[in-house]
């Protein structure tokens, strides 16, 4: 299925730029990054579980907030996209 | 429906911060901003083609993604939520 990670950070501290290159690590695992903080990950049942660990290992619940939109198998009518797209880099914090 | 709006902009400019907070008063007229620039709008079918024309006239296409994810009717199983959970002023543009 496909799933949509959201992840909300502050990259304003060195902390918070590192924790999100963690995240993008992680996610690429399983799909792509579409915008600085939305990753959209092909996984099966048992990958999200694995997935959805590892990021709370990552994350600091107390500051980020991490949200997960599970799309289901049949999801290409539900994503639609405009303006710029591209792959990121996944070491890089985009300057936002 | 459910419709998940994921806005990247580049806000290190003034006019990126004012497209940011003119795209979120647009999406909390239909629901809410969960993270700095991610919104959740309930919008009927043809709530959802204004929504989109609406906020094609202020994301500038070139340097902005603007991605929907459409969650359907029955939508509540399809979000899980981790960490820090707030309602974000519509008007801020939250440091990032």
């Amino acid at each position: 299925m496909m799933v949509v990670v959201a992840y909300d950070v502050s990259t304003e501290t060195p902390e918070g730029k590192r924790r999100l290159r963690l995240v993008a690590k992680t996610c690429v695992k399983y799909g792509q990054r579409v915008q600085n903080s939305v990753f959209e990950c092909s996984v099966s049942p048992s990958d999200y579980l694995v997935l959805v660990h590892d990021l709370l290992k990552i994350a600091n619940t107390d500051e980020d907030s991490l949200r997960f939109y599970k799309l289901g198998a049949r999801y290409a009518d539900r994503i639609e996209h405009y303006g710029r797209e591209r792959s990121l880099p996944v070491n890089d914090v985009m300057m936002i």
